[in-house]
């Protein structure tokens, strides 16, 4: 029989009453003749509430007793869930990431799947279960401890099930309905896409659009795995949500997917740094080393053989990032006058496959940008993607401008 | 270098705060130059929420999942006291049961420990892990699913690893500081012992004296583990609480060394039956099939033919056993005048290792009961035990009465 693989989040399992409800979604999938692999998360808030007791007790807490603590949760909602089925006369049972096993790497709280031997599922398939139950977020390592996947894991070892077990598909069921336009708090003409390329949606991931997790989407683009994101709480129809999947298959023609949004960006300007070969690995190393998530780069045009460079980073590493520069300054390994730090600014990205093909997208962007009296401090480009770094005040205002712009009210 | 093996119960590691206590005495033992295993049980509460999930969500539950979901509060437990060990700088490990593992047999819910393996902690131990903190209560079957020993299991767990390790002593930490002659609350001349034998222990356990489970002591028994009660909550010394151990490590020389009570017994009595041989197979026989647990029997002196027989069941039982014995009356298995149930009795027992060599224990507790006016309804009697059932309202009479007569108040 064809295998499906359903993953359920922590708000679609929050109690008692949604675990059922979250059931008979299976069910419907079951009587069409799937055999169901389910991927549950934790019911909702008692990983935090792990996480905290860990924090408490031990500050500086050993990932792998982490790991033991944390992934308990998962186990309690897969058993829970694999009861109500056999309540609902669906032959299922429950598996912990050890038994499957999900093998993965050693790094602890933050660990990668390496294999997932299909033999055992696939046995009990044989022998008349219909759902397997596994709880997501976990697995286990070659020395046989418990690992976890870090936040947001489940969605990836949904994805890591479908590509093993060939699925014909991944429905990530979560408490939107899919993936919109742009964010609908900020702009109310956002719409929601039937269809989203894997590249498209891997940079609304890492811009903020934390629907689902990064190295899910990675792998599912890896692996072909055809995913869908849908609401838990709709009642739905074979064609709900959005689909995540190849380029090809994303029928329509549009520049531009989707805008997204990131507030919590600052704006770092090294002034007056020697401008000699060699001087971006005597800036970046330092802030690579300190774990500073640089994004954007540009350097100004030189000056006399000095030039300032400026970087964003998440608002939260500025400190860090100040630190770790200043210190390569004291060593005597980097000169700069001065160091500014923005962190008044917000990024706005425009993401579209399209773009590869269509021209004239930037130049769209920029004009309806500036027809507003938005000023661009800081551009930045990729493919499929352009970032603009603005005041933070025009942030719903540039989003908004945006998603008129290329007519993304018209998509969906 | 020498193994402890400590135990807390639930009220022992309820919170965060309790959980730090319970390390430091882990810690004091630890500097002794012991090696330690630690049992630990679910954090207080957290069992009953769990079965309380599973009850709700499937009555007559798959005893499979019931374990995979109860099992869990117990790894978050353990995950967290070798966090607060390693805070002390103690290297520690927690360990689930399947990581041991702890082998038991397939008896979801009810499963029996087969076999520990000592070669991973003792690994561990020689690579200079100090404390291994075991999640108590469960283990692993030969098929890879997750057991659970029944409740009191953690208990069962830790003289099992005691037994396999060779431990000096198993410390089983808890909410009362030790075994008493009586229950205080009942009798304030009760007074804590010192010492008791296994086979006292056993039949203090079984009578409802809950501070052990019954299977712990049976086992303790058979390997020789020397078992000590004491109290989480107290500063201990080596010489606190109860050491349950071997007859011949009991110095004094008492016929009683403690009054037991129940009052959840219930007497029955079949009026007039045919007193033929197998008369008392065609009776239990069926109730032996309805689960019911007769305790107490005692068959009247035949008149004509005909004999009353008595026994006593626990009153949560009385219902089952009359089903039982009527459609065995039905199918004309049995025949029988009358059926009477006295829920409104108490057993109360005398036991003590020294009634073996000494006489004229019984003679004195029917005595003491006469001189009180209270009169016995069902004698029963082993080796060294002594039961009668009375009515209930005389219960707290009796025990005191019995205290008294015994001078327990000597002991401890």
């Amino acid at each position: 029989m064809p295998i499906l693989v359903m993953k359920f989040g922590g708000t679609s399992v929050a109690t008692l009453d949604r675990i059922r409800r979250a059931t008979k979604r299976v069910g419907v999938e079951v009587a069409k003749g799937y055999d169901v692999i389910v991927i549950v998360s934790a019911m909702s808030g008692k990983t935090n509430e792990l996480v905290n007791w860990v924090g408490e007790t031990s500050p500086l807490y050993d990932a792998r007793e982490y790991d033991a603590v944390v992934s308990s949760g998962e186990n309690v909602t897969a058993g829970l869930m694999a009861l109500t089925l056999q309540e609902m006369d669906v032959p299922a049972r429950s598996w912990q990431g050890w038994q499957v096993p999900v093998q993965t790497t050693a790094a602890h709280a933050s660990a990668r799947i390496e294999a997932i031997p299909t033999d055992n599922l696939l046995g009990k398939f044989d022998e008349g279960m219909r759902v397997a139950v596994v709880a997501g977020f976990q697995g286990v390592s070659s020395e046989g401890r418990i690992t976890t996947l870090g936040r947001g894991g489940s969605d990836t070892t949904a994805v890591a099930f479908a590509a093993a077990f060939n699925a014909e598909r991944c429905d990530i069921y979560t408490d939107v309905d899919g993936i919109y336009t742009t964010d609908p708090r900020i702009a109310d003409k956002a719409r929601k896409l039937d269809r989203i390329a894997f590249e498209e949606m891997l940079e609304l991931a890492s811009l903020g659009a934390k629907v689902l997790q990064t190295r899910s989407v990675e792998l599912a683009m890896r692996y072909k795995v055809r995913l869908r994101v849908l609401s838990s709480f709709e009642e739905q129809s074979d064609e709900a949500g959005t689909l995540v999947c190849d380029e090809e298959d994303v029928m329509e023609n549009r520049p531009v997917s989707g805008i997204a949004y990131s507030r919590d960006e600052a704006k770092m300007t090294l002034v007056s740094v020697a401008d000699r070969p060699g001087i971006a690995a005597a800036i970046f190393g330092p802030l690579a080393e300190a774990s500073v998530n640089v994004d954007m780069i540009i350097q100004n045009i030189a000056d006399d053989g000095r030039t300032d460079m400026t970087f964003s980073c998440p608002t939260d590493q500025v400190l860090r990032a100040e630190t770790a520069l200043n210190a390569a300054k004291d060593r005597g390994e980097l000169n700069f006058r001065g160091l500014v730090a923005d962190t008044d600014v917000a990024k706005i990205s425009a993401v579209g496959i399209g773009m590869r093909s269509q021209s004239g997208v930037a130049a769209k962007m920029f004009e309806t940008l500036s027809n507003e009296g938005i000023n661009i401090k800081v551009i930045a480009t990729s493919e499929i993607k352009i970032s603009v770094l603005v005041d933070r005040k025009y942030m719903e205002l540039a989003v908004q401008s945006l998603h008129d712009a290329f007519e993304l009210e018209k998509l969906g």
